[in-house]
């Protein structure tokens, strides 16, 4: 029964990369949304020349970090990313919806009541203070301005 | 009775077709007032260079967001659309119908109260403030702006 | 009888258009007072690129929201817009007549008053504060602005 | 057994070294992020002209503070430098995992409910506080501005 | 056994000079870091031509002066220079060491949880105050300039 199963799984992945035909797994942040954490050995742990260790050493510890991390990742994203993944289109599902079908029409509604008592309150407060900002924009009416040339002094 | 059956069916979508000929079904958010929630997977998810899981992962991420996004939404928009596109529509009738023949009306009469204790409190706080304003707008009746344009070097 | 009643139907249906041969029955709201509610479908109801549910589900809810809305305030206008308009005409009667022959005059009187109050006030006013104002005026006398227009450096 | 010993470790190390080929082993801080500490030193100890020692002590001191420092950072590179390169490893593949899975997709979240609250907080403080700047804006209207230009004292 | 000693002695001076080749012990100040204390006798004991004690008093003093300098620092450098320059080169290797392995990876991490914490408050903050200062925006709104030229006063 192994080689059945070979070809089911076969045709299994085949139908997921059918399926995700369209999808960039090479550069998988296209809109460098996650460009903060996008850290490389050299972005965390340098020697500057006058405090270099031994050869062997700084190889090594080039080797363990970025091979805990390449494999650290990859254990976690392994057995978290789906479910996570899974979680979140529900969330984002549940948000999308009712932002559709309930936040936005709710908030055009909000829009025409507030237009009335808009209206309401501007006239209100127009009438009791704009005889004020009236009455004091007297005190800019009387700007003179006298310009004095000087003669040419080549004349 | 099957065969009838279809046939209505057939002949009533034609009519909800022939009823909705104007409608695009394609680009359903004309004037983007839902452009908020018009986010892709690769808005939300994304993996930088430096932090990349296993490509077979990576594509059942994909599918699982995607997948469960499309259904999940499906779903909702299936039982909850029709009956809540039904409430709003009654909502909007009512506050259309409500600002047509009340509000505007109102607010028309109340522009026009507005207008006459406007003029009597107009008439009052400008009688006592301005000649305090005009008394004060002596201040910039003096400005006088000396040009000195330096002679032309050149000359 | 059946004859003459759709006769006499007939003659009061000419009788109404006659009386409203002037009146814009399309564009019902020529100076834009009421755009707030102008509100259609697109103007409530979007799904973005990333959220569209099932085409027939979309159709249908557009049949629903615009039919709703189209009936709905059928209804409302056919048994409440008459009596309505009844009230606002005699509101806007009432607050018509009193404006203009109660309102307006009353309103000239008080102008005249206050202009002879006004005069007094002002040249009390003036008198106290302006040789203040004059004096501080001194404060802008020295503004020199000196303008230095740079030569052409292509001739 | 100590040939075959000798090869093992040979192998080892080129295997090492083959998996970081692409390792800048001569310049370690191609970034400059640890420019800070990339003291020598001539940097820290110094005789001017006017008190210099024997030349056969500041030899020595040369040789004692380029020695001890070259030797015991060497010493604690060799102990430390992978361990903490480990841990190090652990805490970016922990925060980068976070950071990409929850904290990305949460202010995605965090977004679009913030853009529904700003729309109802613009809203509500535009109508509070709108009329009183548009009242106050007529402090501005009265601008009146008189050019005085004085004759031409040439003619 | 006085030769093999001074050969010894030579042997290790010779060594000494090996290591210390591209010392430069005549200018032992390069980035001039020291140029503070580069203090001779003239900068610090003078007699201008009003105020000038006997000829050999003079030279007396700057044979003190400069003698004493020269001989008591080189006793201070003979003793506590070499030690005074391995606390140091210890002191400097520890920082370095901790600069390097747990500075510079620890700020990097602080930057990743900085960006999420500023995202939040950002969003925090505009939302908060920035319709307050679109309402109030409407205070410039109003700025109306009147230019009333006098007429030519030559007519």
């Amino acid at each position: 029964s192994k080689k059945p199963r070979r070809e089911r799984a076969q045709r299994e992945r085949s139908v997921v990369e059918n399926l995700t035909v369209g999808l960039n797994v090479i550069d998988r942040d296209d809109k460098h949304i996650n460009e903060t954490v996008n850290i490389n050995f050299e972005d965390v742990i340098a020697e500057p020349d006058a405090a270099q260790g031994i050869e062997a050493i700084w190889r090594g510890v080039f080797l363990i970090f970025t091979g805990v991390r390449f494999w650290a990742y990859r254990l976690l994203a392994l057995f978290l990313a789906i479910p996570i993944a899974f979680v979140w289109a529900i969330v984002f599902t549940l948000i999308t919806f009712v932002y559709i079908w309930v936040a936005t029409p709710f908030l055009k509604v909000f829009d025409i009541l507030l237009n009335i008592i808009r209206r309401v309150w501007t006239g209100l407060v127009m009438t009791v203070c704009e005889p004020f900002a009236l009455a004091f924009a007297s005190v800019f009416s009387g700007i003179r301005i006298k310009h004095q040339s000087k003669p040419d002094s080549e004349v």
